[in-house]
């Protein structure tokens, strides 16, 4: 459709959450996207501006949010952005697929390319097996800063998780390139509350949230980690096991990722690290490499699909420290399922994501 | 200029403060302006980005801040948006309309019509009389569902302050339509830590602030105070004297206006109000009257132009409470000062500010 | 038992919520008191530190959370404090009061004198006429500022809500004097989130929280309007009905009430309001008058009992700001209740609430 | 002293900061304290309630900041806390020490062992050698829990750094008892505001950081690294070299400490470090090792002198994570000086320190 002007028509299925909301604020501002159809299990027959007041008075978004019909679904729109749970998400995927629908999948379901290691991980509780696990080779991971190609003209898209997205970024290239071992790497990431979801809980409750900081998940127990290993994995060419903390800090949008590395040679000259990501990251519409001084703040990519990098290196302790800074409901989710559906459709990759961070 | 597609060059005057960061924001997606020159004081030399790191990445601001240079700005720019202090406003104000310069002024230095009321309120310290008195008859208060006509074409615009906006636009169409009289109006007000400015201060220090909940120039000593009754008084076709009492709220952006009036006629309906405003703003691009039951919050309108209001009667006390939430950055000056360039140039008025609201 | 060193023994009701807690935090540190009995439903069966992690280490706290039975608290304790749903404490204060344990009761059950007060204000629902409206005639209203003498001795203390204690402490010296009319007046309160309670919910949810701002029961609805008009008719001698105005701010702990008055008399000197107060709290243990130019803020009293209060005249609107804050769950709650029970026991009313704000 | 009721006279040097107002409100609760003398450079000549508004209504401390005077200081205490910056510290340490005035210092003055570190890490821009080295042999590094004994009758306390106490109280019992390797030690910290201290700037301006999560001093250039390896050097009985990365987290106070080390040997059941913590912190007044699942939070600990300290094994990477929180202000500073004081006077080492933390 590149050289036309006409908009493809879009379905939000599971548009109650905060990355369904981030979707329609995303979408609505983009130039080539037609919202016909938002649908959400709970919400269903409410108007969408009395889910989200702040979508209040938007016209494209005036729509009542339906209950998910994959046949309805198929009828009005080309390709469909499923923001559900996991495990619930892929069998709305496969209603959708088996209907010729293109989807971009926001849930971990098709983010792990071996459904052993999703059944490890996600099958507990009400899952088992993989529910649809026949889709798994067709499925694209969706970070297009590492599978671009493949993503052009992809029928299913796995967007990554926040953590993955702000991880991978930060150290895969400096994998990639030999310049840090694979192995021992530490992980140890930080995100704001809106990562727990819209579903209040005494975690995400305010009071005990805004002086509260704490690690969740610890031991390498959080569900990020295979997904995690399996793109260092295929930036080494070979398995790689991390050790993976998040925490909640008190603040509601961002992700920091701070990764500890071994050089491969404690020699190499201290800016060598930081200088690799900014070749990796060249002419890359969405990543920034930090001058040498910087580092990077979730306030500065706030509201954005941006990505700040950068990478030091510690004569003393002879370590390498990558960071980098998303806006885990962009980049970690919406915004980077909005920048692969411009890969999809052969779009300017930035098209509907030019807009600055919101700062302060 | 309306028809084409030609763009607008403009200066930004005063871009190291918050205000001048949400101008480069807001213009840099506006498709009708080229930013040509951004200058400040204390930051010429240096990157637009190393002031602003939010702000990297975007090529149309790949900018060097410049010294302010009147002649300079003439030469590059037909429009100049001025985001500075009072008092120094209104010099650089008239250098640029001595130079046919069209000008949006975001400081308080053209909003009062009388200078005598400013050198009340603003002229003490360094100031005494007003630096540019002869300039005000040629002002326009930028209050586009106000003044939208006198706005059209306009060479010179005060616009509003943020407390005024979210005031005046909650209770003039009530005091207009005689619902409520214009004598004892009290407005109670609070305001995200951004209003303050990017100096730091014991105030706004986190420690100070994120617990800390305080009015302050209180008494009717803060100087919106003029302002809002200017406005007011234009509505009520009367004199008109307010309490306004401000604070300052553990958040960053927003304000929240509530304004207490006595109703006209205690006997009328109780949702006659809200309707009043529902009828006064019906067609505005911008301003939701919410519905029956509804509150404003911040919250919803943060990073957009978009204005939520309601008014309530109260039975028992027979008064009427009238609500409004904004953004103080963005309707409450930099938004607003795009709404007001839109009419000015006799675009669509929401052109470069159709954005829906960051939430959460 | 003044005059003795022994202590009382003393049980708490409901002790799973912010005001149970907050409970064990002062009565842990207060030297006449020994706290034998924690009873929760929910909790029941749980160690306290398990379900309030930061009362582990605390030997005295070193409890197991039973279910409530009022003969098992008679048996160990001589007063209970009831931290409990209003409708639910009523039934509880009355099982207690018939074994002879003397209550001081958080909720709004015996705030109102009136219990068809009662029945309008908090009977829907579930509830229909008040459970234990023999007890009415004994419960003494729990502001020691204003009814010290009745508190000697009680057998049952309502202890005030949030709300009214913070708005009576601020204006009723004013009414009582004679300084300002009791008709008319308007309270525009602010709460923290912990007002809330501890049952997570979307409002309190930290992402839709920490940047909103929001008023709630707007035009008067709010339960604590009754109880405030009530306590400020005595003040009055007359009935008086004002507009009561709460907001949910986004910070955890903290009440900042604005009450707006009119003056009996406009020509009175500025500081004639302030320094009436100054009068009326002489030789208070918790009440500070600020010197003039200061005003409250949330963050002075935070984790004490202590008010800060001040009065200030406009004299350009002609009105009277009488302004105060508070901790909502220290002298808005829990910390009331321990200076009602000082009163009660003839100890020293600072007993166990000497401890200075926690700053910043 | 002990067996008396006899109270120390004590002076604040340094007060108008975090950490002196900090010592004021623990030590006007404390039982055997008197304060005699608080000075401070810039707020001399002030009440000290118009400094810190929240220590108001303290009669204890209703005192009038003084300029210092080491001969005054001298007359009225026979202790002093110093909470000044380093370099100027050191220079009225001498000056009270000199006069037979016992200190305990919360400067960095005092904690490394060797002056060559000290002019490595603090020597610049003003400063060069060490301005009182010849009081480095008796100062006594104040972190009780692993030096109690020479704490006993000590004249000179180096009250350890916020980041270093909850460092080393969370690793050094598994260095110590060969559980892990002491080489390779990665610390990966996370700070409240007030950490900051009082001066305000742009990193601590409240718009700009209430969002913001940023690292700061990365590739182990904090000036608190030399203090962790000295005291980790000493619980391994060789060198340590650790690659310590500080954040910036917005909220006000706690410390967040995670600890990632190898284990000796990778086949010791997962729970052997969280019981090794246990048993090295058995009948520490302060310490609570969590329960396995447990793990510290900053809102838990916050306004007392607790940690909560636990260590986790993960399988996977056969790392050890071991995690620790305080409150900077109070186990980190303040609440840790007084705890010395307790212990160099041979009081129970709780004595005015036994509040539990204020939540939420």
């Amino acid at each position: 459709m590149a050289g036309t002007t006409d908009t493809v028509r879009v379905a939000i299925v599971g548009a109650s959450g905060y990355t369904g909301a981030e979707l329609c604020r995303l979408l609505v501002g983009h130039p080539r996207v037609t919202i016909t159809s938002v649908s959400a299990r709970r919400a269903a027959g409410q108007r969408l501006a009395d889910v989200f007041p702040h979508l209040r008075g938007t016209a494209a978004l005036d729509l009542e949010v339906e209950a998910f019909d994959a046949d309805r679904v198929a009828a009005v729109a080309g390709v469909a952005f499923a923001a559900l749970p996991h495990g619930e998400s892929a069998v709305v995927v496969a209603a959708l697929r088996a209907r010729g629908v293109r989807v971009l999948d926001l849930s971990a379901d098709f983010r792990l390319r071996d459904p052993a290691l999703w059944a490890t991980w996600y099958g507990g509780g009400d899952h088992g097996a993989h529910p649809a696990a026949s889709l798994l080779d067709e499925a694209v991971y969706g970070l297009p800063e590492r599978h671009r190609d493949a993503l052009r003209g992809a029928g299913l898209v796995a967007v990554p998780g926040c953590y993955p997205t702000a991880t991978v970024l930060a150290i895969a290239p400096l994998i990639e390139r030999g310049l840090v071992r694979s192995a021992g790497l530490i992980v140890d990431a930080k995100s704001g509350a809106s990562g727990v979801g819209r579903t209040p809980g005494l975690a995400s409750h305010f009071p005990e949230m805004a002086e509260g900081l704490r690690p969740y998940k610890v031991g390498g127990t959080h569900r990020h980690t295979p997904e995690i290993e399996q793109e260092l994995g295929r930036a080494a060419g070979a398995d790689v096991t991390v050790l993976f903390t998040p925490h909640l800090v008190p603040m509601t949008r961002g992700i920091l990722a701070c990764v500890y590395a071994e050089p491969t040679d404690p020699a190499r000259p201290a800016d060598a690290y930081r200088q690799a990501l900014a070749e990796a990251y060249a002419g890359e519409p969405f990543v920034d490499v930090l001058p040498a001084g910087a580092v990077p703040d979730t306030a500065h990519v706030r509201g954005s699909n941006r990505v700040h990098v950068t990478a030091v290196f510690d004569p003393r302790s002879r370590r390498v420290l990558a960071l980098s800074a998303i806006d885990n409901l962009v980049k970690g989710a919406s915004g980077q399922a909005v920048q692969c559906l411009n890969v999809m459709l052969g779009l300017p990759e930035a098209t509907g994501l030019a807009a600055a961070p919101m700062f302060p």
